[in-house]
């Protein structure tokens, strides 16, 4: 078997340790020859601690494997099997900018889906769509594995507007559930079945056992009893159980922004007060990672990784990337083009679905249609993507405004156009194609 | 011709004079024999002060139409040929509690499709299913003219659950904008060809002149000047210019409440306080009305109802009826059953939309598709929509909560549960189908 | 009003004096300045002898009308308000080729949806391409009103590949149904609804009086009762009565083909040996036509023209022109893109259905489903006319065959490639696109 | 694990060795405690023979297995975990009228879709709702797995007017391709990704190997190159290599009947005239494997099944079953409710694709849209395949006149109705539902 070429762009991250270690653990699977991990100037430090770390646990593990540090993205991407993306542009002072701006006018920034999600959304597809161009001359005919924030956006984009069909986006929010729930009633994940439907961030599922019985009630009323988010990153409140029995699935982590935006905004409010969003604890953390990893002694993955939000990371990117590689036929919930999956959403727009992943990349089971309560909201999500997504490809004011006004965590009215006009000032440096529009912003608050 | 028999389901509302008066104007092409106007006991004394004027309209019109009044709603049904429906239950104070106990917690009732279009649904359902279920006896080839609000739901809910095919629901807002636009322009809307897409109170259009010129964006921009409502009865906040140019067409009055909530909310905290909401106004007028109809001398609609919110309302109601009977082929906008006519929609379910009225009733004219920033939002309106009809027919409590959550004027979370048990206990007497869940609040609220 | 000028490709048609006299019809609606009849070389002696007649015909009408007879297609279309085509690629004699080669094999040539009409495609397609090319630097503002058969198809290639939007497509067999069926039933067709859906020559209706009820049965049976065909060109075969009760609704006059196919080969068989297919038929019939065309004394349109199969031609065309131009709002059965209206049928492509004639164009009526019976036929009907326009744009032999496969008329197998092959090569001057493929069946048949 | 009781109605088939062999294969995945072969009481000296050697298989493999031999199905089926149906209403002679009476009319018979197909349908559809309606009380939480053709309409007709989920169609066409295309490039299937869509006999697939690459093509022209058929049973003529190409997709064996009709229906004509069409040759193998049966000394699944037709039968059939219950996730095509993996087709339909099997069924894998030439061929085979089911249960005849009159293999006309009444007559007592149809049909025709 041919062996393979890696690339980690973002490779500065401090996810990698779980990347390497997914890799190590599935070491007869992956014929791999080199890793390459790419970081910009501004990550090169972290880039060297990360990167010797994952040497070290390679060495350890006995293998042959080549790692290279490098900030030449070009030089990394020639011939590469695979490409896993999970840069942050403008890194994670973006992120606090992202989650403070709109608590600063008690609305939730809300990383992924909402105004910080937008935003994020807005400074990376520019970027992946250059990387899509360098990969589609450097290597046509890899994967491109997007764990990068937004990544329901960012795949979309990538197919729609990069034109680069070998793409699939992952998120470890579906195997966190997995592992979680069958925890629950006393089962492994591989003793169920689940099927998922829906958008990253914002999908629900069903579970059944292996008998074809439906236990998703079950399921749902052990998880009210329990008083815990899935997703460590995610605050707890718990939902109103009434709803939730009446959508019938369950729904994920992310949903409490959504079906409980008014309490989460109270919880919110307090820790932009006292200075401990998500994104400052995250900053933290990160830095004491750093701190640990540059021990020479340390040789794997540390424990403390797993408060950062990563859990079963490894499990979800490693096992994509050896499932398409040996055709395993693995299930997964990947974000990937719709194609009648979820009737309930364009043809051509890219969904978060269980998946097959073959050699051919995942091929989503059919799901169907929703019940009116989900489907109304999925819409509405899917269209303020696609509307966010053509604000950061055209640089238009008027898209990034509308896609405001979409976002059911975006009171609308002159709310909307402040912590707008606010955010695209503050993200200026990331943002080259609202140029335009910044400056018009610059001029008027200048009167 | 055969002479026919025109039934008003509500007929001591104060827009029956309109009614009176759009009939006379096409007394030519309206045989009339009869009209019933129909109320309930407590809304007698009003019934007999607006049928004793509309008896004057038509004597002093030098027609021998009957006028009758009854409290009896079958015998009124037996052989009409068309029955109007434009009843309130709960009346003018059921509004008031629609719109107060919302803004009490800064949420706005919006007496269509907010929290108090989604009680005023909840009220109104089960007794047109039931005026349904008299007219399958008593007139089953009569057409049903409904103009009760929510418009849109109650013909849905006519259509799916009532199965009920010979209803239409009518709004005038269509017919405003076609009047102040065309004004807008220097033009008469005969003029001008109108394209109307969405959902009641939930549409947007666009406009050209007969030699087929787009003059939306035209008509956009003289709004953008003009500072004021289409609607009398919607306070005027100026949109988003950016915005509304990016979707291309011209949003409905309505909109202003989902295009710019938190400024309506400010405005509308204020009435609250002020005791001005638009119940409140109405109320006022409405017994200013009554005591104008009560003159003997009055021979004539009078001036002041144009302030109800009533105008161009006799255009609409009364052309609709004789465009069916005379197979007109007048265009008209409507509620009536989608079918491929907005592909964004479900096939079954009801759309406001551009349609030619004939003697089969209305026959939509394809729209297509929106673009996405006007696709998610109806889609998610017709999907809150379907959840509240669902609710209104099983009485479910969860079916309720999940359409305020929904709802993108009700915040999720708390305090949608705080408003909507607070508003479950304040109309108790008009939710027969909610004993059970009003029941369980009551104890609750009594611990 | 301004003055308009109006194009006619294929100017030198026998069909002309009825267009004449449409226009002389609605002299009051139509403020025309010039009428241009283009022709090619191979047509000037019967545009000289048609412009001439059409010259009496206006002079008569006391209309200062120019009337300009032209070869040069683009000093015509020099800034015209609406271009007609009805022009035949290689004249007669390939539409006798078309009938006459299929028949030698026992297949239908059937000149519009059969061999016969996707030959008639293969050759026009590519002329109607250029014409369009030609509109959109000479007058892209002028409607392009297309009679040339198959209309359905030339409308959708200038729509989806010619991406010129200001097309209709137009047909006389509807209105011819109208015409027959209301008298029929002793009506005229203004007291009558009818609704239309499918593909040209390839739809179906119902049929309402106005006060709504259903007709659709009893006009069935009254057809049944006569023994004639709706339409003078085809011969009359009766409909299999228990099959169309169970459609529920009217077959069009070439539904015979599709609905007898046997039967109809075995009078075509006949024909094809008596030399009276159709098409011979048609011959004979011009011949005798421009000899009446020729007499100076002759001012009208004769009689005779009924013959030829264009009746109720004016009433179509005219109309179209005037109701366009007028925002007449006139209904009509059209070939415009779908948008939803046949739900069973692609977003894009090209239906014939009742829609309502104004200043922005057609716009279709929603039909929505349809059952099985027919949803089967006509979407195999639109699969076989996307391929065959593709087939016509390509030049692909390969394509050419599979619309071929596709069409019901036509048995598959090797008989399928045999008359293929034929008729390439019987039409060759006329299908330059397919020059490889005729050339490559010359050098195998000489083998 | 609890052990199971396995049904199998129709169980005096000659497939029956097949299906033992293929328990036994699988016999450590398989706890059987019961098999039940039940036939009707013309079938019982069969089902006593092939019986016999079930248990001479079961004790020569060292296995407890009970098999049952009854005729009494409601017995048989009293808590059974699955039941597979393998039945022929009216036996191999009904299968030869079906065959000889259309080609007696120089019309193919084909047994799945064609004329016999259709008549296969209407006499097996009323046994099979009994069937369900047994399983209903007796059963109703086993799964059907049905292997009894028409598997496709059999298999909708359960689903959507039995009313029961748990079923899926099988067919031995898919993994037959599997196999010999391999083969045919030098690979095993489990190399391979194969991709099927489409319906039952009506079905194309594309092929990849692991890396992802197409192989379609490749496969293709080797396909050319060998002059046979895949399927036994099918008489090889060549497809159109232009056309076939073209498609980009594989067709299935029985596509010959569709794309080579004329060309079909000459080698059955020779069948025909030599009494060796596919039936008559059937039943004479059907004899002399029954001999083969008999021999007390035979304990193996002989050889000579192959011929039959039902080559790798036993792996499609123990396969699925295995799979359901130990949620083992094989890849199969099946037949199942579409819900959006074939967008072309109606959602609640059922289609024959490529699914992941589970616990909780089949989970057809999204394939999305055909290009035309195949979207129009299988949208027109899916309403014949629902007139079909409908007179099958209605006993219409103007639904089964239809169904014919849609069948591409058989012309319309008088002809069509020539065949259908002599069918109809032919298999009158397996056709209770059409008993007044019938009548009337002998009423004429002894006049």
């Amino acid at each position: 078997m041919k062996k393979i070429k890696i690339v980690t762009i973002g490779g500065g991250s401090s996810y990698t340790p779980e990347l390497i270690e997914g890799f190590i653990v599935r070491k007869d699977q992956l014929p791999i020859k080199e890793i390459w991990l790419v970081d910009i100037e501004a990550g090169k430090e972290k880039l060297e601690i990360v990167g010797n770390l994952a040497r070290r646990m390679v060495k350890k593990a006995g293998l042959d494997w080549e790692i290279h540090l490098s900030l030449d993205r070009k030089e990394a991407l020639k011939d590469a099997d695979f490409v896993s993306t999970q840069f942050r542009v403008g890194l994670l002072d973006a992120r606090i900018k992202d989650e403070r701006i709109p608590l600063k006018y008690g609305v939730l920034g809300q990383e992924t889906n909402g105004a910080g999600g937008v935003f994020k959304a807005l400074r990376t597809i520019p970027v992946i769509l250059d990387i899509v161009n360098d990969m589609k001359k450097l290597c046509p005919n890899a994967w491109l594995v997007n764990f990068t924030n937004p990544s329901g956006m960012i795949t979309e984009a990538v197919l729609n507007y990069g034109n680069f069909e070998k793409v699939v986006g992952l998120c470890n929010v579906p195997i966190n559930h997995n592992f979680r729930e069958s925890k629950l009633i006393g089962k492994s994940p591989d003793e169920l079945i689940f099927q998922y439907a829906g958008l990253n961030h914002h999908h629900w599922h069903k579970i059944y056992d292996k008998s074809g019985d439906d236990l998703t009630a079950l399921v749902m009323e052990k998880l009210f009893e329990q008083k815990e988010s899935t997703m460590e990153n995610i605050e707890f409140v718990p939902f109103c159980e009434e709803q939730i029995r009446d959508l019938g699935m369950l729904p994920c982590s992310y949903h409490q922004y959504y079906y409980l935006t008014d309490d989460m905004v109270k919880k919110e409010v307090v820790n932009y007060e006292n200075h401990t969003t998500r994104a400052e604890l995250v900053k933290k953390l990160e830095a004491e990672l750093f701190e640990l990893y540059k021990d020479p002694n340390l040789k794997d993955k540390p424990e403390q990784l797993t408060k950062r939000g990563g859990t079963h990371y490894s499990d979800a990117a490693c096992e994509l990337i050896c499932s398409i590689l040996n055709n395993k036929k693995t299930e997964m919930v990947v974000s990937t083009r719709n194609h009648g999956a979820l009737t309930d959403l364009p043809y051509e727009c890219v969904v978060e679905v269980s998946s097959i992943i073959t050699g051919i990349g995942p091929r989503p089971l059919t799901f169907g249609k929703f019940k009116p309560a989900m489907r109304g909201m999925v819409q509405l999500m899917k269209a303020m993507e696609e509307v966010t997504i053509e604000a950061a490809v055209t640089g238009s004011y008027a898209k990034a405004l509308q896609a405001f006004i979409l976002n059911p965590l975006i009171p609308s009215g002159e709310i909307a156009k402040t912590i707008l006009n606010e955010m695209l000032l503050a993200h200026k440096d990331y943002l080259p194609q609202f140029t335009k529009a910044i400056k018009e912003i610059e001029k008027n608050s200048s009167l």
